[in-house]
């Protein structure tokens, strides 16, 4: 996959978003079309991130008083379908087991496309008491939905997610709960993937198959399209009553268990790609990437390439030892400007380049992968000192990325009032990506714009995105009960 | 899951073995029965010790050079066909899906039981010349194998695991790595779960469906029984053949890629409950325990509790300090004793007691979990001199539990020479575990040694294994070609 093959740039973003993005996470090498029909191959540079994701999030998870476990991968049809609503969510995307072990079953298995059904079935044997509660438990886990129109990331028939699933004694506290892990997720989209998201609460037509209220982080993307970036549920009693999970109260009484699910999954690195990304190829942001800083020595004779691979060993080391992720490439069969263009268009954050005049200065080549506007994008600087402000220069670029990223979403964000469907259609077609308006809280003016303008309900947006004003009318005619955002979706 | 019931004691390992194996893997809560049938729920405490195995290989792949990705857990039923001796070991155990988003497939897909021929049916995609390999990588996942009898962590339907997958150049290099990683498996099952695996080559018999030579760890069980614990395969060119994982080599010739594979599962869970469980329970090495110290404060009036608490939190902090994994039990309804059966149950290397008086006298009660011929099970120990010799006490139980398991794998060891089939039975019988013999390498020997005792040739053991005198004569007879380890197996 080497070679000059590979060094076509990629379709501009302006030109095709779409086709910018297939290209651009296939030749950072994050994943790959397979021969299953919608799965995808995830490399080691995507899984790589995800691997982060994932540390992240777990310290996280458990830090709030989490337990990971694991839950069977096949569910009994029977299960799926003792909750209405949330068989009829996903009965359309299952994929059935009908034989197994050289025989017709009995009766047939799903793969999980969510394991609430299978996961409380177990909880209602677990509980019996106010005492055993809460549960407060995770899983990491591949799912399964069998999807129509795939997207490497962004939709896949199957993908790896986490979902968790806690039961308690009151609503108060299970609503506590969601949006306790609507903070986690929204903390860990800022602070770590540098991609803001809007959160809030789903209205009714678009919340989870068998929740009493959804909440969800929305992320806008470059192109202003939305992306439902994580979920949080509450399930009320609902999945209690089928599964009968049912616990003696202090007061002696037998009550219903209240339950929440909530996840985030490999969609996540679809996201980072379409926040960060430029026509260059995909920006990983520093905390996510596997590897922080390439070094690439270069010379020609083995004279020259035994000084400058000496110097890279040595910051290399310097750099590992300062808890940097790091690494050199020594390949000597590639020129200096192939791998350039490689580790570009990998999104690697930081490249020192290591020369024989280099050397002998004790400097190096410091090159940013994404620069502030003014900022030089390569400067020579002492070895040493290159090596030490290397964890600062890090976080300023972490940093860099998640401002550039607000000050998209702010700037693709309409707040003004709306006062009809076709001047929502008209910002959303002028460029808008969240579009704030009143709405009555009737579905038929849902279903109505999204036939107009292909826009839906993201949020109802929690109280730190709400406008100054209130609007006061619903974009439909009448009066507004609430905010609402609007945006074309992924 | 509290209360009087709980504290039954476990049937006795010398009374029934396996009963007591099922009993104690439940009620340490490290797994549970599930309505699927074949497969078990992982519970937090036996998933918190799965996690720690994964951090440790993972490490341990790592720093030999490989990365993980992650590959589709479908596979198309024409691709696990395409190997013979493949399909034909797998074949009886897949689970098929048939139908999936609403229809009949046009072709099934069969969930993984392993992940070979979809793997390098990638890797052939992605290699064109030497310069892209060797290829590295390691995948955590969920497979499926529809076994008749099931055990809980030793056998399941589902299971966890890790599969390895790598493509060289050459053989040489191909036979490095399965080896490299037979010993990267050894050095884990030693330094982290204490259980000190035999490691040589498998027969033709027993080796992978698919591979040219196989290579494993067996442990020996309590019970005299052998475990396979690990297997690291060389497939040699069987698979590049069927999938086209070509690539030019240096010398510009197209070139078939040798394959390694190699695993090991979430059975690593049941291994260690039957090497180191007691009577009283779960026993988990100090490395692996998710709690390493668990702190019961007692007291009984509020004013008690209020300075045994405050004394709780400080050992807390300072052993979390100190970089051991410790949780305190402040439980008010339970009664001390009821923790200490919980906590024992459930294999916590140590738990430091403190009551009153000895918050008056400023020491603690530190309690191990397995106590060395002659040593004090209780030790009051000053609290401060408690918290900084914990890392030490930690590591001399860890190594206690590993030369006790040598020990008993030693004395479970038979060594001389064995003239017959009966006489191997007879050992067999009288309670050796492994018994070393010579072997002309006729597989029919092997088959009426299985029908005659039960046993099957575990490893032709590698040369750290072998007997200092090699064996003269064939268990079945005649001139013995080479030493073989006999042991009925799980």
């Amino acid at each position: 996959m080497t070679g000059p093959a590979r060094r076509k740039g990629l379709t501009p973003r302006s030109e095709d978003f779409s086709a910018w993005y297939n290209e651009a996470v296939q030749q950072a090498e994050l994943a790959d079309y397979s021969p299953v029909r919608g799965s995808m191959v995830i490399r080691p540079w995507g899984y790589g991130i995800w691997e982060n994701m994932q540390r992240a999030l777990d310290d996280m998870f458990k830090a709030t008083g989490h337990s990971n476990a694991y839950f069977p991968l096949l569910i009994p049809m029977s299960f799926i379908e003792r909750e209405k609503e949330h068989v009829e969510g996903f009965k359309p995307e299952l994929a059935v087991v009908t034989h197994a072990g050289g025989k017709d079953l009995e009766e047939p298995y799903v793969i999980r496309p969510t394991s609430e059904t299978i996961i409380y079935s177990m909880y209602a044997k677990w509980v019996q008491s106010y005492r055993d509660l809460p549960i407060l438990l995770n899983q990491w886990a591949n799912v399964m939905r069998w999807e129509l129109r795939t997207r490497l990331f962004l939709r896949t028939a199957e993908f790896l997610w986490q979902e968790g699933h806690t039961a308690h004694a009151t609503e108060a506290e299970a609503d506590e709960e969601a949006l306790r892990m609507l903070g986690v997720y929204r903390s860990f989209m800022e602070d770590w993937m540098g991609m803001p998201p809007l959160t809030g609460a789903k209205s009714e037509s678009e919340k989870f198959a068998g929740a009493v209220r959804s909440y969800a982080c929305e992320a806008l993307m470059q192109d202003g399209r939305a992306l439902q970036a994580g979920t949080s549920h509450m399930l009320g009693q609902n999945f209690a009553r089928q599964f009968g999970l049912t616990f003696q109260s202090e007061q002696g009484r037998e009550e219903y268990a209240w339950n929440t699910s909530w996840g985030v999954s490999t969609r996540l690195v679809g996201g980072l790609v379409m926040t960060h990304g430029d026509d260059v190829g995909v920006v990983v942001p520093p905390r996510l990437a596997p590897t922080q800083v390439i070094v690439v020595p270069i010379g020609r004779s083995d004279e020259q390439w035994a000084a400058v691979r000496e110097a890279a060993e040595r910051v290399v080391g310097g750099l590992g030892d300062a808890g940097v992720r790091v690494e050199a490439d020594t390949r000597r069969h590639l020129s200096p400007g192939a791998k350039f263009f490689e580790w570009e268009r990998k999104g690697v954050p930081v490249r020192v380049e290591i020369g024989p005049r280099d050397v002998a200065r004790g400097e190096v080549v410091v090159v940013r992968r994404v620069t502030a506007p003014g900022e030089e994008r390569k400067e020579g600087v002492g070895e040493g000192r290159a090596v030490a402000g290397m964890p600062a220069r890090l976080e300023a670029l972490q940093g860099r990325l998640l401002e550039a990223a607000r000050a998209r979403r702010e700037a693709g964000t309409h707040r003004g009032e709306v006062s009809s469907i076709e001047e929502l259609g008209a910002l959303l077609d002028g460029g808008a990506g969240f579009v704030h308006s009143g709405w009555s809280g009737d579905p038929a003016v849902e279903e109505r714009v999204k036939e107009a303008t292909r826009a839906t309900i993201r949020v109802i947006p929690g109280e730190e995105f709400r406008s100054a004003a209130a609007p006061e009318r619903c974009v439909g005619g009448g009066k507004a009960r609430m905010e609402v955002v609007w945006a074309r979706a992924y």
